[in-house]
């Protein structure tokens, strides 16, 4: 039997997972040309401009904060291995976003949507990841349109339909926002 | 505990999950070029003519309510939630074949047909699920090698060796009919 | 409940399930350009040359049975029809990399090793399954390292920028080994 991490560690732990995926997936896409950065004042780290892995870090931690904090009860308990699983399934389909470049709208969001769906009902398909899933999937597209805006980063013509972002970014953010909710009780272990 | 359903409201759920995956996978195939509508007398609905999806609903209906009359011994008990993973992964399956178009023959039936033993295998690895996958891998294609017959609709020259039908149809048909075959219990709870 | 299977009759299974994964991966890998033959004095099965299936089967059936001899606890018991899910998994992580042909090495890097993770952490996300795992993810890139430099077949000259082998390739072995070192116990029963 496993030992309950502290919560310091658990924060930690959650933030390197956060941020490992942020970056992978990131780098997947600029390499496939989805997504440029703008701004070259910043440090660079890997592909990305470090402030966005560490915004990405931080929307991760407050979503699996507010998971656990939230009270609401999970309808799957979720261990460790679980955790890893979960992460590298929203990895998996955030690398799938960019190999999806070029694709007729229809398909990338119909698909990259039923993938979202799975991976909470899955995950946890509970009303209360469902909430935290749909509040991640409408501030993270927010949040990167007024990224785009001020003209910090850019999607690539074929890729910014919805508001100068691509049209399946909701989706990524559901599926991450789901597995984020339970990520904290995943990670910390009982 | 959930309430169990009726028969009405289990019937209603199962059509309105079929219908939803049927429609939006096929928006995928019009909108990738994979499948055409030739007949334009019959109402659209969203990129389909209204009979396609109408039919396949009375298909996943059929399925799952020979599933259930069956009397054969599901492997696994499913669950509301694991119904909605199982739409999801056949929906996903069904948007892939459209993102696999272009690609070699080998290459689309080995990956559709390998993702489709899994979705079997982890629904309800039992042989009366085979049973039902097996039947709709068969009847679904001769029933679209008629509809295509018929100058209803078409498959793009590069996605019809199958007897005027993709080839991996098949495949796509089984997944299709092993989770239809447990829909009915799975949405009826218990 | 079922008959445990007999050693010979393990083995037999196991050895055949690795033939057909090994097989039918490859022939997409022919299919799609990724790979081609350079020998040509040995007979062909399929698309590949025969000593391809047959080095592969042997190195499943060495991992299967590392895998059972190690003694080390696996974390997840794994039935027959868990044994199918995982070889259809790998088999469709192998056709998958037959599709990722052409795309930047990120991104076909990224994707397959975050799904071979998952693959992994469902599997059996044990130390002992993560050791056989990368041990397959070393021994198995070398090994085709050596047939390139042998000038026995090669990879497209996208795809060959791990030595003369595709990067993706640890990746596909990491998962390949990790089912494997859990497939003589799925596959013999209790």
């Amino acid at each position: 039997m496993r030992r309950e991490l502290s919560p310091a560690a658990t924060a930690a732990a959650v933030a390197v997972l956060g941020f490992a995926v942020g970056l992978a997936g990131d780098a997947c896409h600029v390499a496939s040309g989805t997504t440029r950065y703008e701004w070259m004042g910043v440090p660079e780290i890997w592909r990305s401009r470090a402030w966005f892995p560490v915004l990405l870090t931080g929307a991760v931690l407050l979503a699996a904060w507010a998971g656990e904090r939230s009270g609401l009860p999970a309808a799957r308990t979720r261990s460790r291995a679980d955790a890893i699983t979960g992460a590298a399934l929203v990895l998996a389909l955030y690398a799938l976003t960019a190999v999806l470049k070029g694709q007729p709208v229809t398909v990338s969001v119909v698909l990259t949507g039923a993938l979202a769906v799975a991976v909470w009902s899955w995950w946890d398909p509970s009303p209360g990841a469902f909430a935290i899933a749909a509040a991640a999937a409408v501030a993270g597209p927010l949040a990167e349109i007024v990224v785009v805006s001020l003209d910090a980063a850019s999607y690539a013509p074929d890729s910014d339909g919805l508001g100068g972002v691509a049209p399946w970014l909701p989706c990524l953010y559901f599926a991450a926002g789901a597995v984020a909710s339970g990520l904290w009780s995943a990670v910390r272990g009982r």
